[in-house]
């Protein structure tokens, strides 16, 4: 007796006198497959299909919210703002407009800064060190928008930013950006710049990368360059070079 | 000859001498189906878990993005704020604190009004006719966070002011609350409250309930009262009609 047939069979494949050759085709590729490589049954199939819509639905429905909520750039229409930040190491650049009610939102620092009644909320002017104008401007410009253009410059400049002013979010955007750019030449590198703005995440992914290049490390200049500004993070390197050694050395035993 | 076995296949179930009884295991459910209920290959069914991890990641991203954009309530912390709405029928009645640079960004009419130099600009205040100070503060609220919290009456106070000030993203809110809790009791009124704010999807949603319920029709209280206040509105919904059944007949003649 042959199986029952069904519309999954495909029919011309389909032989009673030799079993092996019975296929079915898939509903999402249309391609015949055996019974080998089975995936899911057809309820869970329309089930997932389901979701899918559904997630898709969702993401709409938050692209649409993220969209509302996004505010324009006081870069484009001042006439409304109340503060100016202002890089402070360069007498002559221009100062940046913005409202203290967003900056109020974005950041605890800026929060206490101009709720406490301090200098910078009475004289409406912040001062921000160390900081270029076109990256101070895509600083306030992220505030509103939560977008920027990245190069691994701007990132870095941005990081640092957003862990001084503790906009968490910027900061997580600048480590994806900089992890997804992460090679070996960047990796000692953006070791030590993560360390020092505590970017946990980029850490760990320059870490990972350097860990894979043990064979090249004391040829590396940036390597040679921390060792001498900085031993105490290079301790760090060997530190977790050696735990990963000791780890592999007692898996094997096992 | 048998057919090859494999993970996939239920062993328990399988039995060489009753073809009828091949059983493979979903991976998804884990539950046993036969070549009737095939679902997808095993290459899709991973394929689809990836695009549904992928999804979720967006909506984490998306959901992280709206909150970062979100901004506290202007009744919060009212310290930075540079305007007052007032309900204008209620001389008794607080006035709702807010910043011009929100409402500017959130509703071009407020953009026109506060943009121009207008009376509301000069003085500050902009007055709110046939509003009361509650929903006057949720679709203030509304604008600072894309959340409200609804009833039947307050997605219809909310639906007015955003149909007034043009929030497409509020009205799109309201709306689909509305539609999410349509009946046959409140179809007609909803109809006609749809038809006066230009809200189209709750429009087409009520007149798909009245459709449905053609034989009550001329029962219903609400459409005795249409037809007295707003008899070309009744007209709409005996075209309507007209166009359904010559449809439906030319469907069954073919």
């Amino acid at each position: 007796m042959p199986p029952r047939r069904c519309p999954a069979y495909h029919e011309s494949d389909y032989d009673d006198d030799d079993d092996d050759n019975i296929t079915m085709r898939c509903l999402s590729c249309e391609e015949d497959y055996d019974p080998d490589n089975a995936g899911t049954c057809k309820e869970c199939y329309d089930e997932a299909n389901e979701t899918e819509e559904e997630l898709k639905r969702q993401i709409q429905d938050l692209k649409t919210k993220v969209s509302f909520l996004t505010l324009s750039s006081p870069l484009d229409s001042p006439s409304t703002t109340d503060l100016v930040l202002l890089p402070s190491n360069d007498a002559f650049s221009p100062s940046v407009p913005a409202h203290k009610a967003v900056l109020v939102s974005r950041s605890p620092v800026f929060k206490a800064m101009l709720e406490n009644d301090m200098e910078e909320s009475r004289s409406g002017t912040i001062k921000i060190a160390d900081v270029s104008y076109d990256a101070l401007r895509a600083f306030v410009n992220y505030l509103y928008t939560a977008e920027a253009c990245l190069d691994n410059q701007m990132a870095c400049n941005l990081l640092v930013l957003a862990e001084k002013y503790q906009v968490k979010h910027l900061k997580a955007y600048c480590e994806k950006y900089l992890i997804s750019k992460m090679n070996w030449e960047k990796a000692i590198l953006n070791f030590a710049f993560a360390h020092q703005h505590n970017a946990n995440q980029l850490q760990d992914a320059a870490m990972a990368v350097i860990m894979e290049n043990m064979d090249n490390l004391t040829k590396n200049d940036d390597y040679m360059e921390l060792v001498e500004t900085n031993p105490r993070l290079v301790v760090e390197i060997y530190e977790a070079y050696l735990a990963k050694q000791v780890n592999t050395a007692s898996t094997l035993r096992l």
